[in-house]
C-alpha cells in the first residue's frame, strides 16, 4: 500500500531497482495537454548520474516510454503511464551479501515488513531508481504549471557543511551552471573538494536542498489537514534520504520574536504582498501569493565503502560489511530535479483541486 | 476539503473558534476498547491555558461531550464523534478591525481561498482551539497503542532561543513537571523569563517541540509515498504555526558524514537494534524499532499588541493595527500535548494498516 | 470505517438510533451558499412517518441544528456538521429480546463484525434513522444543483406488486400529492390498501422507487471505476433495505436486441439529444444529457409482528420470535426522499470534480 | 480520475484499446504468496473471443506481462503491474466514421467530457480490452481468496430472454462446460441458436450473469457506506454494458412480503446459518456466512451492423452509420470471468480491511 499521492493529480509508483523496469501512472492529468517524449526526457536526463567523480558508474540509460494516456501529441484524460526499462542491472553483487543489512538502508525494515519476501537486489522498491518515476510525473506536472505561470526551482544550498551564502539571482541556468545545482560557483567548488574527499575516504556527504515555486496564486491549500506545508512535506519526504521539511524561516523560528517573524502586508501596485516571507509564502497551510520556499535535508548516501557493523539477518549475529559496488558519494546534486519534481507534482494536484487548472485544456 | 486525515483511523474535523463547537469524528476505531469521559477529559485538561503570564485569559471549561459511537463503556465500531462546547467567545472585538489583515495570520489567504466568507471570529476554522478536538482523537489513539506498549513523548526543547540541554531521562512526570513541559527545571526556569520578557514587549516567542514514540514494533509505514516520515510530518504541518518537522539528527545530516550518520546495526538480547538513532527510528519509511524522534518548529504567536503594518482588505489600502485581546505570548507549551496527540493517531493509523491492532479489541 | 463517502462532496455519518444524536459532517461545499435552517428542515420533514396506518408511531421532532460550517447565512467553505438530537427513543424494549437476532435485520453480521459490542437498540448503527443524515446533506447538495439547473425528483414506482403504469408528467408536487408519493392516485389508493391489509396481518410490503436527474449536463462521471452508475449504485446501497439498482432500461435490457436498446442520437434545436432513453442518461460511465434515471428495489421491512424462526446469539439455540413495537409496514414512501437525497448528493460530488460547481459561489 | 478502485487492494487501470498494452496496477497485494505467470495467463484465456459465431474476430494473444511486485516467484510487497501488449489493432477502420458518433457507445460522452481528445480508436479507454486488466488482477484476488477457502463462480443466466432455468449444481466445471458458460446445456443450446440468428440479423443480445461467493465469512463489509452490496456494485458498473445489478431476491422483493422474505436463522452444526438466502448472503451491508448471491444486467453489443440513426459531431448534423469491424454479438459469455474478476477483487479488498487475510503470507 502507498504507492499512490495525490487526489486530483494522482500518481502511483510501481516497479524496483533490479526488476524489469521504473514506472508511474498519473491519473487525472487534464485532456487536451501536448506533451511530446522530450519534454519528459529533459528532465530525466537531468538526474542522470554525471561526470562527477561522486556519482555512480551504472550507466542508466533511462529512455523514457509512454504506455498510454497520450494521442496525436495530446493527453486525453485517460491514465498515463510512463515507464523507464532497467539496464545495465548487475544483480548478482547482492547474492553474496543479501543477509547483510546495510546500515542506512532499508534492508532491516523492508525484512520485518514483507516477511523477508522484499526484491533486496540494489534496494528493490527503495532504491534511489524510483525516483526516475517522479521526474518524468513531475515533467508534466510543470507542463500543467505553466499554464498558469508556476515555476518551479530547485537548488543546492549546503553540502557537508559548506553552504552557499548568496544566491540573489536563481535561475535554472544559473542552477545547470555547475554539476552540483548550486547557483554560487565558489561554494560548488569546495562542496565539489568535498565531495572528492570524502569519496577517497570510501565516506560519503548529506546536504540540503531548497525549492521554490514562483507565482503561485494565493489560495491553494486545503487546510485543516491537507495543507500546502503537509502536502509537500509528505511528497518530499517519499525521496529516499530526506530527513527533515521546513519552510520559510523554518527552524530558525524558535529564536524569532512574533515582531520579526510576522511578514507585514502591504499594497504593491494594487496586489496584496507581504514585506518579507518568513511564511515561505504560506499562511493557515494555504499560498498567500508569495514565492513558496522549502528546504529538505539529505542524509549522506548511506552506502560507503569503509567497514561498518551490522548484523546477519539469517544467522542473527553480529558481523561486518564493506559496501562494494557503484554509489553516489553525495546523493544531494542528484535530488535536486527530484525536488522540483515532487514540489510541481504537489503543487499542480492543489492547482486542479481549486479548479484553477480546468478539466479540459483548450 | 482537506478536512479528514487517516486511512484506517480517520479523523474528520469540524468547528469554529466562535461557533457552537468544536469536533471530531473518528471512523475506524476497533470495537470493544474501554473509554470513559474522564480519559480523553485528562488529556484535553493539558492544552488548557496554564496559570502562566504568558496563557490566554480566556476562560476554556472544554468539557467533552461524546455524541456517538460508545455503548456501555466501550466502543462500537461506529463513529464517535467528539465535541466541546464553545463559551465565553467574545466576538464583538473582532467586528471592527475585521478588514485589517492579522500579519502572520490566515485571514488573508482564508478571505482568497474562501472569497470572503469565512468566519474571522477568532480566526474562526484556523483557530488554535480546533487542536482540542485533535487532542481528543489522540486520546482514543493512545489508548489504543497502550494495547501494543506503544507509548507517546513530546516536551518542549526550545523557546526563544533557550534550549534543554540535557534531558536524559524522560518521562510524562518529568515534562508535567513545570508550566513549560520542559523536563530541564533550569532551561524552564529561564523561558519562563524569556516569555514574560516577550510578553511585557507586546512580543511572543516561538520554540521547538520534540516527540518520541516509545517502543514502536519494526514495520509499520507504507512507502513509497505513506513513509512513517510523511505521514507524521502532514499530521503535524495540521497544526497551526508549525514550519518545520524533522527525524532523528534532522537538519543535522548536512553536515554529517556516512560514516558517522549510519546507524550501526548489533543484536542486543537476541533482537536487533541500532548503536545510536540518527534516522529517528525510521529506515526507507518504515520503523526499525528504535524509538522515533521528531522535532517540530514552531512560530511566535502571531498575534502581538505591538502596532503592526498590514493591508485593509476591504479599501486595499495600507493600514496599521494593534492586536487587542487574550492570547498567548508563547504557544509552544500549550502546543506540546497536541504534537503528542497527533503523533498518536499517525502511528495508530500505520498500526491498525498493518494489523497490528486488530478490528475487535478483546 | 466506511463512514465517509464522495471524493469532492464529502459525507461522513456517526449517531445510532438510540444514541444522543444522528449527525452528519459535509467536507467540500463550496463557500458563498445559502443556506437557512428551513432549506433543511423542509427535506427532513419529507422522511417523516406520515398520518399513513403504515407509519412508526415514534415521535421524531427531527429538528435540525446546524453545529458548524455556517456564518451569517453562507457557507464559509469549512465542514458543515448537521445534527438531529434524538428523542422518544424506548430502549427498554430492546433489552428483553437483544440475543434474539431478528430475520432480515442487521443483528448477526453487526454482532460477528464487531464482536457483539455493537449498539443494538433499535438497530444503532444500522437503524434507518442513519438517513436524516443523508436527508440534511442532500438538502445542501440539491441547493448547489439549483446553481447549475439540476433538480432530482424521486417517486414510488411499485408498492407489493402494485405499479404505477403510467407517469407521463411527473413534478414534485404530483409525488407530495399522496403519502405514497406516488403520482398515479389510483396506484397509490391500491398500494395503501395493500399496506393495511398487510399491516393487519403482522407482515410488511417491499417497493420500487424510481429516481430521475432532470438537466444533468453531459460529461459527469470519471470512468472507469468512478462511473456514474458506480457511484449512484453505491450511495443508493447504503440506504438500508435496498437490495437492487438498475439504470434506464435495466434488467429489461436482457431481453432487447441492440437495434432496440441503443438510443439513436439526433440534432434537437442545436443540441444533440437521444430520440430514446433506454441507457437511462448514462454511456460508458458519464452523463449523456439527458435525464438519469435510476430505479432501486426496496425489501419488506423485516421488523413484522408474525412470530419467526430465529437463534439466541448466546445461547446459540433455536428459538421463536416476535418483534413488538413501532414500525413501518412500508418504508417505501418514507425511502423516496432519501433515494432523492443519495442522487443529489451523488450527482454533486460528480459535477464538482468536473469543476462545474466552483469552490467559490458568487 | 477514477481509474483505481479499492481501498486496501488497490487496482489502478490503464491503457487503450488501440495504444500500446492494457495495463493494471494492483497496490495492497500481501507479501509471500506464490504466483505464477500461468495463475493469471489461466483466466485471461478464459475472456478470450471463444470459436463461437458470435465472437468478435480479433486474433487477441493477451499473453501476460509480470512487469513489477514479483521476486522468485512470490509477491513482494510492491506493487504488481501486470500488462498485455495490443496487437492486431486495426485502427484504420475507425478513422473515416471517427466523427459518427455509434449509439449505445461513450463516443459523444468521451467527447464532451474530454473536449474531443479522447482516443477514439476502438473505444480507446471505454474497450471492452481494458477488462482484461480487471481479470489479471482478479486471479490473483482469486489466489488470496483460496487462502480463506473462498471461491467465486459466475455463470450465464439469461441471453436474449432465455433463462436457465434449473441450475442446482454449480461448479467451475460445469460452467466452462459449454461456449455460453451457462450450466444448463439445453438452454445454452437455445441461447446460441438465438445469438446465430441475432448475428444473421445483424443484430445484437443481452442477458444476466449470476456471481456468487462461497464461503465467505460472516463479518465483511464496511456500513454504513462502504456496504458489500455497494463495493460489489460500483466494481461491477465498471464493467462496461452493465446496466443492473441485484442481490439475492433482488427485484423481485417488491412482490414479496415480509414473512416471505426474511430469511429464518437457525442452528446448523453448531453454526448459525439461514434457511433461505433471499438477502444474498448480506445484511446490513455485512456478509452473513451464507454465499453472495449478485445478478447483473448486460446490455446487447451497441456494435451491431444495421443501418442506425446518428450524429456528426463536427458537422452537428444528423446522419446515418452502418458499423463494419469485428464485434461480439453478445458479449454475456465474455463478461462471465470479469464477473468473476470484480468480485473476487472486492471480496478480497473487504477481506484484507477486516485483517482476515495478513499483510505477510507465511
Amino acid at each position: 500500500m502507498g504507492n499512490s499521492l495525490g487526489k486530483r493529480f494522482i500518481i502511483s509508483s510501481f516497479g524496483e531497482s533490479h526488476g524489469k523496469c521504473i514506472g508511474i501512472v498519473i491519473d487525472g492529468c487534464p485532456a487536451g495537454l501536448s506533451i511530446t517524449e522530450n519534454d519528459i526526457q529533459t528532465e530525466l536526463d537531468k538526474r542522470k548520474p554525471g561526470n562527477m567523480l561522486s556519482s555512480t558508474k551504472r550507466a542508466e540509460a533511462d529512455k523514457i516510454d509512454i504506455l498510454s494516456g497520450l494521442f496525436g501529441g495530446y493527453t486525453t484524460g485517460a491514465p498515463i503511464c510512463l515507464a523507464v526499462w532497467n539496464e545495465d542491472a548487475k544483480s548478482e553483487s547482492y547474492e553474496k551479501t543479501k543477509d547483510l543489512l546495510r546500515p542506512g538502508h532499508a534492508d532491516y525494515t523492508a525484512f520485518m515488513k514483507y516477511g523477508g519476501f522484499n526484491d533486496y537486489r540494489g534496494g528493490g522498491r527503495f532504491s534511489g531508481r524510483n525516483t526516475a518515476g517522479f521526474v518524468m510525473a513531475g515533467a508534466i506536472a510543470q507542463k500543467l504549471l505553466d499554464l498558469i505561470g508556476v515555476k518551479i526551482l530547485a537548488h543546492t544550498v549546503e553540502i557537508g557543511g559548506i553552504k552557499t551564502n548568496s544566491y540573489s539571482i536563481i535561475s535554472q541556468e544559473a542552477i545547470d551552471n555547475n554539476a552540483l545545482k548550486c547557483v554560487n560557483p565558489k561554494a560548488a567548488e569546495k562542496m565539489l573538494a568535498a565531495i572528492e574527499l570524502a569519496g577517497k575516504e570510501g565516506d560519503s556527504l548529506g546536504g540540503i536542498i531548497e525549492g521554490i515555486a514562483l507565482n503561485v496564486p494565493a489560495g491553494l491549500g486545503e487546510p485543516i489537514f491537507d495543507t500546502l506545508e503537509g502536502g509537500l512535506a509528505k511528497a518530499l519526504f517519499a525521496i529516499p534520504a530526506v530527513k527533515g521539511v521546513e519552510f520559510g524561516a523554518g527552524f530558525a523560528v524558535s529564536k524569532m520574536k512574533g515582531s520579526e517573524n510576522n511578514d507585514a502586508f502591504r499594497i504593491n501596485r494594487g496586489k496584496i504582498i507581504t514585506e518579507t516571507n518568513n511564511s515561505g509564502g504560506i499562511l493557515g497551510g494555504i499560498s498567500n501569493g508569495m514565492s513558496i520556499v522549502v528546504r529538505v535535508a539529505v542524509k549522506p548516501t548511506p552506502s560507503i565503502s569503509q567497514k561498518q557493523k551490522t548484523v546477519d539477518i539469517r544467522t542473527m549475529k553480529n558481523a561486518e560489511m564493506e559496501i562494494k559496488g557503484r554509489h553516489d558519494v553525495c546523493i544531494v546534486p542528484r535530488a535536486v530535479p527530484v525536488v522540483a519534481a515532487m514540489m510541481a507534482i504537489t503543487i499542480c494536484d492543489f492547482a486542479l483541486q481549486s479548479g484553477i487548472i480546468p478539466e479540459v485544456i483548450k
